[in-house]
């Protein structure tokens, strides 16, 4: 088939930049010798994370249970589930310990830890854990300085389970504003992280892992030692918010949404089109930067941009492009029924409104090489 | 199985709210003496839907042509796709009227028009149209005065299609802010869509169909007289757009999203739970609203809002609870493991997110009644 011949909206991957951006990312870690736990919760497709992973079984990061199931069921069994673990998901976690996942869990707290050891006791299984870090303010953590990283090691240790380690995630990287931030925010996301390490090993408890990451840190890491493992999601795809950042080219961006103009509000200089939130989700990550870009860039359907044509607006399945001016006379004539192609904001955001990829070997292909399923949910 | 049993995030859905808001719309708008073809774009799930129509066969509107094929294979063959069509659509909507359904198609331009036309002519097709009004220069439509309406409505009717009506849809009326604004949008509406009814008859073109509608416009149409038929979707679960500009109260939600909480920032008073964007959607929808509720308002585990307690902060998997002020001291006390229920901005958005709704008899009840499936994408 056509990429012409799709129906729209459709999500279209450009197969060549994709592939490149793994290849970077692989050889960067590579060169600062820590092992890739690629974050799979971007592609949440095995045709995808086959390309991400060097070794068949992973290791690979999760964000849900879901992707464990189904990336267990492809045969990848080294996981990481990188989101705070509740009492409600032990039975599952143990489930999938039990057909043979090494599955490993987080948690940041306490509370968590006295309930995972209180299960594992009970119902004998050994979980594998690793506690989460704060290294930035962002979100979830321990703060690396806190009496409670000791006191939830030990109750981890002497309880019985496997305390595999730490990790952190530099979440605040995103909102950086220059690569010297993001520079910065990469040492300080290392050193915050085995300095924890640190602190458990000092304490006699064991800690073998040091896992970090975010794709912007994971792009600007210079020195990684005491590292154990890098993880990172976005960089499989890249995005306008990355771009916007400085951690790729727009050019490298893999993902955008085939669309077709449905009509025009030629007073306001509106082009309408059938791709609307729906298709490229409610995410305005490119708000706060420098250069908003609405919700995606205007190109052509061959994957070139279109000078200045965003995507201003966005209803359910309408979409409204306009020049970035807000200037009427600038926006380009496009007749009705032109096919066009959106980059979006946030390739997570945009990935999870599809059900499938549609695979150009390269940007300006005309043929669609092979549809690739994915899936979202829990 | 038990609310408290499920493994979250899970999307929760009160069936006796759900049942009330379509009882008060239906008898409203026989009061006003007009059909109803409401909109399945929200729900989109046969269960929920069943309990929106009264005929078995419809009417329906839908947004996407997977919408009208879904519905139709359940049953449903009077269907308005109410998205200005692209050529190609056409062969799908083409095989759906071959199959049997009553698929209405949408347009406001002349090169649309006479797409249809020449695909009809080439292929034997008698499509039904209508033409699209653009009565609050929301989104698309021709201008109420424009010349176009009538040559689009030659081009339609002396081309061989089926010119079927006129149709608009007030989406200026979720920007109000009061409900006297509503009103007035809703008067606006109707007078603006019998208007066009009435220059196309004068023109001696048919339009026997006059279709206007939107949740806000719906509810607080007083008048629909040269109306034909009312479309409305997001009245049937309601969120919190619709309560903030009092189209509904917020007792009348029944869609939530059921949230486990992992973790705590107890110094910046930060609930962390498991409900993140992923599962609320990332719609912002009451930023602009006299009261912003964040990604949504949160609820006890019966449903019960928590006062001022709201979803500030939404990462993938992630949700960041804080007190409304802000102040650290404010935020309750919410241990590990407790379930809560968030209320979400946009139904349409958040429904999207999910592929399955868990169904409470009422608001209360602790166990799941029924689990039904829902779909998305194209």
């Amino acid at each position: 088939m056509r990429l012409t011949e799709l129906e729209t909206p459709a999500l279209v991957l450009d197969q060549a930049k994709m592939d490149r951006n793994i290849a970077r990312m692989r050889e960067h870690l590579a060169r600062l010798g820590v092992a890739f736990r690629p974050h799979v919760k971007t592609p949440k497709a095995i045709d995808v994370v086959r390309r991400m992973i060097s070794n068949p079984a992973g290791p690979i990061t999760v964000s849900t249970l879901k992707e464990a199931d189904y990336f267990f069921g492809h045969g990848i069994s080294d996981i990481l589930y990188a989101v705070g673990i509740t009492p409600n998901k032990l039975d599952h976690v143990a489930r999938l310990m039990g057909a043979g996942a090494r599955l490993k869990i987080i948690l940041d707290n306490e509370e968590a830890a006295h309930a995972v050891v209180a299960y594992g006791r009970d119902n004998g299984v050994k979980f594998e854990v690793l506690i989460e870090i704060d290294c930035d303010g962002h979100r979830s953590g321990v703060k690396p300085d806190a009496p409670e990283l000791i006191t939830i090691g030990r109750v981890l240790h002497e309880g019985g389970t496997t305390l595999t380690g730490v990790m952190t995630h530099a979440g605040s990287s995103y909102n950086c504003t220059s690569v010297e931030g993001i520079r910065a925010m990469a040492k300080q996301e290392r050193s915050l992280a085995v300095h924890c390490a640190e602190r458990l090993r000092a304490a006699g408890l064991p800690c073998p892992v040091v896992s970090i990451g975010s794709s912007p840190t994971a792009t600007y890491a210079q020195d990684l030692s005491g590292v154990t493992e890098v993880r990172a999601g976005v960089f499989v795809f890249f995005d306008l918010v990355m771009a916007g950042i400085d951690v790729c080219k727009q050019d490298d961006i893999a993902l955008s949404v085939l669309t077709t103009v449905i009509g025009h509000q030629r007073d306001r200089g509106w082009i309408i089109t059938d791709a609307g939130w729906m298709a490229m989700s409610r995410d305005r990550g490119t708000a706060a930067q420098k250069v908003d870009q609405g919700y995606g860039v205007v190109c052509d359907v061959q994957g070139s941009p279109i000078k200045d044509l965003i995507m201003a607006q966005a209803n359910q399945e309408h979409g409204v492009l306009a020049h970035r001016s807000g200037d009427p006379a600038q926006t380009p004539k496009l007749p009705v029924g032109t096919l066009l192609r959106i980059l979006p904001n946030h390739a997570c955001a945009t990935g999870a409104q599809h059900d499938r990829y549609h695979v150009l070997e390269s940007s300006g292909a005309e043929d669609i090489a092979a549809v690739w399923p994915r899936f979202s949910g829990w």
